[in-house]
């Protein structure tokens, strides 16, 4: 069988999706196509041979009986409304992350989701499929350091834009932490403080970075993530779980190491988009799959939405009180998403 | 397109093939299936639900208007005489490694081959599409360790059965560097010595396990190999290349590091079938997105197919003259392989 | 010219050092001894074939004639007195740590010094001498990776013992992070601030352990120290100093890796006391040879053991108010320590 | 006591010894110097303040009765007349290596010394005082990865000047390796052949660089050496045993790693001096405090002087014969040196 695909927001990203399972995956097929941006979304299907209707409207592209999924990779503010809609038809839909702006948001989908008694919704937290983390959970989920108790993570950058301002610290970049580490841990985040260290010459002079958040989670266990934007030296990504019998460490990617000029070297990323290029692969063909046999998604859930929603929301107050620490007050988990 | 794929032996490799083409890869899809096992064929295009067609013959599967190409994976002296029939009816054929038995044999297809003008044949050897081996080959291409003068490589298996014997340490085990080698050193192999170290207590009487092998290049530039099937410890892969400038070594797998009990440890593979797995997967696409696209095969060619048989047969030798440089003496490279 | 030494305190440190001295160093001699355990004094004397007297009394020793200079090991409430004699006699002193067991007292050593317009003191943090720290200095003083930003560090012990208590964990654990950090940055430390992760089951009853410590500089570096003492999988000491520019480690013991039982790995020390095994000799070795040569004496100083006490003091209430952040009011550095 | 030394040759090593006795080691004193550079040997003494007295001839040095122990440091082909006598002295003796040019030289000096019936000699390869090398012979000795098979070497330098001949990779650059290697595997080497890689770019025109020497030894181990003295990236050893359970590598120096520049990297030594620099210290510490207590030397001895003569030489006629495999004869071991 094919998975019968609509694409809402043909944009950076969703344009990567409509290649990737045109060219590259299983089991998948682009058949329809919307975005504000007519043109754009028409030369698409006309560049790469799509065999894809272009839908005017959105949601009309969502109710049409030639789609059996829906990606919305649209920005930001609209997933909501495409969400929402596919749920209600009792379609697929994989979301670029965020689920929606708001927690109360997301908590809307969450609860058309529970009335329709089916998971429906995948949101694209790809980390959950890169196969460092997956492989780094299993080694915890076997038992191999015991119980965690606290958890160092980097996320590092060689440098970011003007426009990029102290809140997307959280919002656009921890954001893959914050999803990624109660998944790892199996846990859920309680509490939030952020402090500031000295600051770096190479940010802009409204940026703070970079930052240090330090989250406690229900079973006490205590992480820090350096977030640090401007770090000039690359894409560089670091988790690693103390547990009670040992670390574990999240692995850096194989890349061919040299011995030059007085030094033994491996290089480093400098590009983000290259570091979880495959997790984007995994994480469509999964949804595909999936589909295809029936199965329950296996990926974050509407409820991982708004859990990520409500603890970026505290952590951007924690931004604005140095010091604090802030509880995170979440909703307590329906055993539909257990 | 879909590219229309007849599959010649569907044992354990030729299995797993129809496997990832239906599953995993994009592009292909399996529509005529060979055996002189029929009951396991059937069974396979039954229990995969694959649209295919069981035929009795070979060569009546490969001359069906219904297949553009064919995947040739039946045990391998019967290699031959299916390359030859898909190449004279100019259909694109992969043929999992050896292309044939003999040098000679290999020839006669290189000829054939030359005859329809046209580049139609693929030998799986997959290392070529190891992200690991295309890595280093890029950073050698770069010139980053400027001219390559020594290779030192290992091949290490962790156990091998009673059936496995000496000669086998060529043709099964090292034939996989002979490949990718002179591919990674754009060079030809001029001579081969073999020595025999010490051996392990851990292979059966039959066997001289480890062996070095040292080979020369046109170029000049030295390979030693150590084959060790019965190493214990893992399945282990390395090539270290010593140029001008610099060294550089083949990545190893990224496993999660961990601190326990005293070490600090990374996981080594036990199972070989792991190690190049997504390679498998990497060089069947490869096959099936050049024929799409009506692009050149980039995969080793029929030529490569013969360098490898010849140079193979001058390694057994050399085992069996223990301390003696053999020269080997390959045909000179037509223009069309060039 | 040799240094004539006399030794206040010979239980286990003490006579570490009376060994190395008469053993592995160069320039110095033992030849006055005195604790409180007179046997136990005799019998080294004996042991070791020293040519040493021994002295019932302390500070009898310090004034004697025969001693350049003394070395103070006996357990810390003693060390003021002895220091402080030494200093008013114009000799030269080497106190194991901690230089008194309360900021005042270290403080009225560090006037007397100043009284004498002499350097006669160096504490026995020993990590200033560790070949890996003063390698990490010295890529951080090159400008390799620009201002420092964030420290993160750890300190792990395989296990401890039912009596060590909570705040052991800064008094006798962390100190050594205390001094060697603030001399590594070349910064003072201004706040203190304590969180409790969720406790190993390692541990005893009454001893909160792992401890996160975060600790803020005057150039508002941040850092981090991650005190888990009963870790069970090795003694290990890490350092990342994250700068503008780039980050730089702290080195591991160069260990044998090996390949075995699937697995890549490296030992981890087990036993603290080897960790800095030479770093003991360096330092010894650098006092008696600055003395010898008339030069500064290099390593910490008194003032370094006052703001050592200082913020271990800080740190300790900060365990009594975790989640609080506290101020270290270090008085300023008089010139004479600069 | 203090072992009184006397030291025949000043020149470059010379000078390091006479101050790592002076300033740095223990239990040792200079007390003669000669060399036929009268001046320099006086400027030395003077320099370094040393309470010693010159000798103009090297022979009453060592008869005088104020030396205990002579350190011969003068060029090679001095060697042989300075250790026979301090032999037939009875006196201990510290030669730099070689022992003497020649294979029957070093036999001449063997068979005094069975005379005199003491171990009276030490040959300065100080890499078996390396405590990487020990570790790897203890790791090896354990029998962590069984019993040895192959041994995969290197030695590299980044550049030699002008004067550097064809024979000197073996004489002076291989002869570390042949020393310390057969200690490690505790075995004695039969066979010797030498193949010539492509040659590097970076070499004078009548220098053979790089070159491979394979070595057979009587438990039929497999050594292969790659020596390369214009590598121009470092300077670099590398040592990996392979045995039938498993690897053992010779560590490399510990190095502060950073991330910087988009490479995760570790310096590498490019002076070949700090490459083993402690191991000189302790070599020379071992000779005295063995000599102090009374106990047998535990360093090379003259007939590892005699084996080092001789496999070179057969490895020089090997360079001569490339590709033939050379016997190695040694004589039997006598019982004194086992
Ligand atoms: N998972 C990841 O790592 C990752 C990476 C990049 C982007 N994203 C997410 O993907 C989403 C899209 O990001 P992008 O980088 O592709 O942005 P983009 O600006 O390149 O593309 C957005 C597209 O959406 C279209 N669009 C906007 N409003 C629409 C509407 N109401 N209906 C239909 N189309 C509409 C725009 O015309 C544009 O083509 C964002 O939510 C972003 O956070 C996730
Ligand atoms: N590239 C690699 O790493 C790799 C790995 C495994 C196998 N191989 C190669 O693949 C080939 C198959 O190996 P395998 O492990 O699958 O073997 P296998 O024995 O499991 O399967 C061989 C199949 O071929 C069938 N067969 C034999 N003769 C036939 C004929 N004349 N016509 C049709 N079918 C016939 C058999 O019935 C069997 O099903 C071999 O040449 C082997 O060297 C390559
Ligand atoms: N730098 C380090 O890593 C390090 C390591 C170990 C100990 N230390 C420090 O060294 C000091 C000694 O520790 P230790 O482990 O050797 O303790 P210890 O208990 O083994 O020895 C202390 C000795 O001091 C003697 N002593 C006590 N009071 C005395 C007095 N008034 N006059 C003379 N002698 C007296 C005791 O009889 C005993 O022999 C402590 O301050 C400790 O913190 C530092
Ligand atoms: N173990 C090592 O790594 C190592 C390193 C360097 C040198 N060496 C060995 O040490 C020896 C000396 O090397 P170097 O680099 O110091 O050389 P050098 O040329 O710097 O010094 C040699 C000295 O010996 C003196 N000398 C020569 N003949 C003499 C004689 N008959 N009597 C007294 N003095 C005499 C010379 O005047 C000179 O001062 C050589 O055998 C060399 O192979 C070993």
């Amino acid at each position: 069988m094919t998975v019968k695909i609509g694409v809402i927001g043909c944009g950076a990203i969703g344009l990567e999706h409509i290649k990737r399972i045109t060219n590259t995956l299983s089991g998948g097929k682009i058949v329809a196509v919307n975005d504000i941006n007519e043109n754009n979304a028409k030369k698409i299907i006309a560049d790469l041979h799509l065999d894809a209707k272009f839908y005017a409207d959105g949601h009309e592209l969502i109710r049409s009986a030639d789609v059996d999924a829906v990606l919305v990779t649209c920005w930001g503010p609209a997933h909501k409304e495409f969400v929402l809609e596919a749920v209600k038809q009792k379609k697929y839909v994989f979301c670029e992350k965020p689920l929606a702006t708001t927690a109360d948001d997301c908590l809307e989908i969450v609860e058309e989701e529970m009335k329709q008694k089916k998971h429906l919704v995948q949101v694209g937290f790809m980390r959950r499929f890169d196969e460092g983390y997956v492989a780094l959970k299993k080694t915890i989920d076997e038992g191999q350091i015991g119980a965690p108790l606290i958890l160092h993570a980097a996320h590092r950058n060689p440098a970011v834009d003007e426009k990029y301002t102290t809140d997307m610290a959280i919002n656009d970049t921890m954001i893959h932490e914050i999803d990624v580490l109660h998944w790892l841990l199996d846990d859920e985040y309680i509490s939030a403080q952020v402090i500031y260290p000295r600051k770096t010459g190479n940010a802009s002079s409204h940026l703070a970075d970079p930052q240090i958040v330090l989250v406690e989670t229900k079973k006490g266990i205590r992480i820090d993530v350096e977030i640090f934007v401007n770090c000039k030296y690359g894409y560089d990504i670091k988790c690693e779980v103390v547990g009670e019998d040992g670390i574990a460490y999240l692995p850096e990617p194989a890349t061919v190491q040299t011995r030059q000029k007085a030094a033994l070297n491996r290089p480093i990323l400098m590009d983000w988009k290259q570091r979880f290029i495959k997790a984007y692969d995994y994480e469509i063909q999964a949804f595909i799959n999936n589909i295809n046999k029936g199965q329950k998604l296996n990926g974050p859930t509407s409820w991982d939405g708004y859990a990520a929603a409500l603890t970026a929301d505290v952590c951007v107050q924690a931004q604005q009180n140095p010091g604090k620490i802030l509880p995170i007050k979440m909703k307590d988990r329906p055993d539909f998403y257990k």
